[in-house]
Order: C-alpha cells, then structure tokens, then sequence
C-alpha cells in the first residue's frame, strides 16, 4: 500500500476498511451468496475469465459481478452480454477496489436486484498486483490471476498477493512455448509462501484448466452455503 | 492512488512527496545527471530493458541504478553484473517509489560513489500501473512499458500513467503474432490521451525497437546537459 509518512494513519485506514469488509460479508451471509475477489496485474486475464465462468456456470448459480476499473466500462460492457446484473464501480484514481466502495456496490444489488436469489458474487479488482491484496472487500474468498509473461520470479518479488490468495490461476499457459519459462518454477515460488494455496494452470484459448476452476469455485458455494445455514442454525 | 477517506490528506501526502522531488531533481541538475523513472505492470520487461540499455551505453554515458523492489534484490543482482553503481530499494509493502525513498538512494550515490562523474540514472519503480505514475521521484522524464499481452484497451483503463509518460515502449513485440491483438490500436489509444508522447515498439528477444530507444535517452541526455549548464551560466 502507499507509505502515508504515518504508521498509525495507515493502520486506521486498513481498520476501517476491514470494519468495512467485515460488514459487507455479514450481508452476504444473510443473503446466503459466496463473494470471491479476482486479483491480477493489469491484462492478465480477469475479464475474459469472467466471462468463461458466467457462460459455464450461469445456469447453475445466480451470479452477479462487481466490476471495478478506475475508469471506462469497457469490462461491464462485456460481461453485461452474459445476462446477469453487472454494477460498475470507476475508482477514479484509486488503485484498489476498497470495502466502501463494494458496499456501494451492495446497495445497488440490494435495491435493484433481488439478492436473496443470488448464489455468487464475483468482484473484478482494478489491475494491480500490489495493493488490492491489501483491502479485503468482505469476500469468502482471493483468487488472483498470474500470466505466463510475467515471469517466473514474480511471486517472491510481490509476496503480499500470492500469501492472501486461496487460489492462483496461472494463465495464458498457451504461449509458454514461447517464453523462457519454467511453469512448475512459478508454482514452488508461490508454494514456497503459501502451502496451502490451490494453483490451476489455465489457457483461456486452448480451455486448459477451465473444468478445475469451475469445479473449485462450485464446491467452493457449497460448502460456504453449507456454513452459512450452520450458523443460522 | 489510495483512497484515505479525506481528500486533503491525498493533498498534503502528494504535496510532501512533489516537494521532495523538486528536491532530488536539484541534485541532479547540480550532478549535471538525467533521471529517468522507469515504470510498468509486473513482468512488462523493465529490467530486461535496463540489462540492454546498460551493455549498450555504459561506454557512452556514466551509468547508475536505483532499483526498487517490494521486497528482494533478484533484478539487483542482475544489474549488478554490468559494473554500474546498483543502489537497491526495497519498499516492503509499498506499492511503489516515493521521493523519500529515491531521497535515500540518493544519499548513497552521494557519499560511496562520485555523483558528478555520473550522466545518467536510471530509477527502476515498483511494478504496477497506477500508482507510481502520481509519484514523481526527481526524474527528467518518465518512461512507461506496456507488454503487449496486456492488451490494447488498458491505456484507456490505466490513463494516468499514460498520460504522465514522456515515452511509451511497447514490449514483447514478438509475442503479437500469437495473440489477437493490433499494435496500432494500442498507439492510437495512447496518443488519443497524450499527443505528445514517443512510442517505440521494441522486443527484448529480436532487438526491434532497441536503436530507436537509445538513441531517445541519448539525446534526452545531451539535451538535458545543455540545459542545466545553461540554467548554470
């Protein structure tokens, strides 16, 4: 995150916004819906991940998608041909989607949708592979999104993300060929920090690896579904 | 850049860190040094960059690095092989150089190296697309790096950095023929929002592009020299 010249400011500000996420979770939890928040670098692949998973999995869960960009709605545009509720968020010159402004986001679903019927919520971050690791927004879930281009030292040299993350999708595995790369390389750098981590290679031309994330993000509504009538209980 | 949830504190943080540049740029007009501030996503080939600019024009120009990264000395090392002053930075969990941190690797130029020898410094920032773009460090110009497996619309949905760079390399040309992508749609969006910027299409691995961008930072040096000794007389 930004260095603010004042250590307890900072610790304020993640306060608040954790303050923040915490009560955007009690939302979905009522509403019985499992948030994930997709990470990446700008290009690597978020977008067209949506759009792969809301044709997949649309008849199967009600979704609904938080779509953050600083600016533009050139990714809500494409997400809207899929036929689920896709709110816009422009973050202007704000780097990260933050808890405040997800729950502006709840607002919308809550008066314009009905969220009750709702299964899944998926909130595209603005393209940064820094500090949205840092601003929970009250998901269930981080799934962050690594291309084949950016190398293989990238996790040891951006921690922050690949320790958050409950799930990494290495992408655009397709042009590795290409590339002086060695993918298993990226997968024990990221292993390294996070053991628990679930990693999927993934080609969103070639469809590698599309059926494992579909299968984890459907157990992973499950079993939160399973949780959240547990504790209602 | 972060929301702080109080507009004037977003002022003052950006306020203290223009002054601190306007502070090392002092230091290097008084050096007769150019500053470049090289900046892009993760993985969009900075590092690559400098290894070339470095064995090409260490002969030419004296040559120093201030090599930010959040955390690790990887591009450090790699640097260091082309016996040039590498002064790292590691930013821990900031997202990007500050004029505070550049104020330090400053420092160190000052007291273990001979400052006035040197030509020309080249400061590698954190790699993300958006926040280093609103944090002048004391640089002459700045150089953006836009790999192009990132995609053609993300200079209309990361402008600032676009519109803040002096010149604008396109990387990974070599990759284009593997994906579904027009180069000119990249430079025409970019230029839409900064007339004025020098676009070079360059690829690491075939060299295309690598003349054109040291023949750019050559003459940005002379010009430069003229100008300081000038403001001097």
């Amino acid at each position: 995150m930004h260095q603010t010249f004042d250590a307890a400011l900072e610790l304020n500000l993640l306060h608040a916004n954790q303050k923040g996420a915490d009560h955007n979770r009690e939302h979905f939890d009522r509403w019985g819906i499992t948030c994930l928040n997709i990470m990446s670098s700008p290009g690597a692949g978020k977008t067209v991940l949506l759009e792969q998973t809301l044709a997949a999995l649309r008849d199967k869960f009600n979704i609904a998608v938080i779509e953050g960009d600083m600016t533009t709605e050139l990714d809500a545009d494409r997400l809207r041909q899929y036929d689920v509720p896709v709110i816009p968020i422009n973050t202007g010159r704000s780097c990260h989607l933050d808890s405040k402004m997800v729950a502006g986001g709840i607002h919308i679903l809550e008066h314009q949708h009905n969220p009750t019927d709702l299964d899944l919520v998926l909130v595209e971050n603005v393209g940064n592979l820094v500090c949205p690791a840092e601003f929970e927004v009250g998901e269930h879930a981080k799934v962050a999104l690594l291309s084949v281009t950016e190398g293989e030292d990238k996790p040891l040299k951006y921690p922050v993300m690949f320790q958050e993350a409950d799930c990494l999708l290495i992408t655009k595995t397709d042009l590795a060929p290409y590339l002086d790369i060695n993918l298993d390389r990226i997968a024990d750098n990221v292993r390294q920090m996070n053991p628990k981590i679930k990693i999927i290679y993934l080609s969103a031309k070639t469809g590698e690896g599309l059926e494992p994330w579909f299968d984890w993000i459907s157990n992973l509504v499950k079993q939160n579904a399973v949780n959240q009538l547990a504790r209602q209980i």
